[in-house]
């Protein structure tokens, strides 16, 4: 029998509509790893002055496109915008990742704006709208944002942190002041992804990439309850809103996260285990993943292998083939094209 | 009923005997937080001087016991000091972590030495003695070493780093000269685990910090499959050796763990989800575990409530009451001293 003839195979799996083929794309595929990145990048000024200017976040987000032809465009921005757009200040330093002001006592904590300033954020709109117009009518494109939980372990500790320390002693030892970061965030995260679907985004992803530092406890409270009220609250405007959730490590609570959250689809890492997964996850929702970024630097045999072994897992259901995490600069380009080719290979 | 009289109620739960009040010790329980120690590390010289140094070696390990009457004793070590007794250069730098010479290409670890000098470690066995015989004789003595994957992480990118990246790459592009290093590490860990029986430990458990960021098949391959051959070859001389298994992170492959090293406890993390705990793990083998070592930082009733979800989720069966990873240098002293209270106030 005939596959269905889809107009955005990327949406089909999200509206439950298994591809012969998984479609393709990569967290992170506009980045260092192109050289027509680096030189737009270079001719940007600061990392916020690429994300918001619009023509070239458009032109970013098109380069992997055009270079690899993916399945789905993501528009070029960061998670750290929505805490610029409350006013904090971010900052962007070569090599050392974003700083913040940080939120470190549950006195600044009071001072954070409830609002964000949405004006702040038109040009990530722009963006969209330009990406959309160029964009052939069977790609998709998603727009996205931090979850609450990971942007909050920045804004606390203003910086990358190897364990979110801060954000996890902050949630421990003053519950109700850390909840007046994540409900600022739920409630602007909400306003900017509808914002994003009215710009032009098919599709959203909401990135919780520190979701797996946290015990089962916390992980309901301030991962999955938070990402159920976005949920919630762009579906409450737009009911037909596909999106994506990626609790990074979530590992063991992945089943919760997809009951507690109504997610379309969640993007799952490579430490994933795959029969649980499969009777527990993707018997509800599309899953998205889940190569190891390392093994696409390393090619060759091992990524054949690698690759393999997440087709044979997850594409007898339905499957968006992705990273486990997003690529990284080292990563060959020879090896983004062996990938490719090997699920578009792909006879399930 | 009265509960069994018990010699040693850690090694009861290791031998499938559930206590009524769970045994407690924490990993790293020998350290920085404590004024004591500082003390000894401070006239130590450097990091492995205090590890190779019996007498300094042997107090620190008791210092722990007799401030706070904890069920358990480990050794006071490193476990990198198999790499060193291959001969290997392994400096400790103040506030840097280990340093060693990089195996970062399949010449050089062709270079590896197979066999250990154990005479290097024939002090860590004279501190074992001596703790021995300072020890009460219902307090359990426990030796360790270092999983071969996470010890091999460190060998490869001659310190630690935040993703394993160097080593994860090297098992990929290389798992024949991978292979080698981690093979080196089972024999020579059989040997040192069994030399540690032999000077008076009571209990054995092999600290696999960086299993968590592996994919399924490499979790087999380099975490498991490593693991039950020490195991195994432990076994073979010492058949009723206890061994307690930490792969931190392993998440929803704990099961596969169990099934495949055939320990008989593991330690868990934070984040494990206790319903599959439960279910698939503690039907099987002993749970040691699993308190947030930031949540220990945090105190208060955030603390009394984490003690009280791990006791709810894991008291009813097999427990070592402990953190999810080691203590960390801020930990109050006091805080301490509320989650052992709390732990022996309990009525299962």
């Amino acid at each position: 029998m005939p596959q269905k003839t889809s107009a955005k195979p990327l949406l089909d799996v999200l509206a439950g509509q298994r591809q012969a083929v998984p479609p393709i794309w990569m967290m992170r595929q506009a980045g260092r790893y192109l050289p027509e990145y680096l030189e737009v990048r270079a001719k940007a000024g600061g990392f916020l002055d690429l994300c918001f200017t619009p023509e070239l976040a458009a032109e970013v987000t098109l380069q992997p496109i055009r270079r690899f032809g993916f399945d789905a465009a993501i528009i070029f921005s960061d998670i750290l915008v929505i805490p610029y757009a409350l006013g904090r200040s971010v900052r962007f330093e070569a090599g050392e990742g974003p700083r913040l002001d940080p939120l470190d006592t549950p006195e600044k904590i009071g001072t954070l704006a409830a609002q964000a300033d949405f004006t702040k954020l038109e040009p990530v709109y722009e963006a969209l709208r330009r990406v959309r117009n160029s964009l052939a009518p069977n790609l998709a494109l998603i727009g996205f944002c931090g979850a609450p939980w990971t942007v909050a372990t920045y804004m606390v500790a203003g910086q990358g942190t190897p364990d979110q320390a801060p954000a996890r002693i902050m949630a421990y030892s003053h519950p109700k002041a850390f909840a007046k970061i994540i409900d600022a965030l739920v409630d602007n995260s909400i306003e900017y992804l509808l914002g994003q679907l009215e710009a032009g985004a098919d599709a959203l992803q909401i990135f919780d990439t520190w979701a797996g530092v946290l015990t089962p406890r916390e992980f309901l409270r301030w991962s999955v309850e938070p990402t159920a009220r976005i949920v919630a609250g762009v579906r409450a405007r737009a009911p037909a809103a596909k999106i994506i959730g990626f609790p990074r490590g979530a590992g063991a609570l992945l089943p919760a996260y997809v009951g507690g959250t109504a997610v379309n689809a969640v993007s799952i890492d490579w430490t994933a285990e795959p029969q649980s997964i499969r009777e527990r996850v993707q018997n509800k929702v599309a899953i998205q993943g889940n190569l190891d970024p390392l093994v696409l630097i390393a090619g060759g045999a091992a990524l054949d292998s690698a690759i393999d072994d997440v087709l044979a897992n997850y594409a007898k259901g339905r499957l968006i083939f992705n990273l486990g995490h997003g690529i990284l600069p080292e990563t060959p380009i020879a090896h983004v094209e062996q990938m490719i080719a090997r699920v578009r290979a792909y006879k399930g």
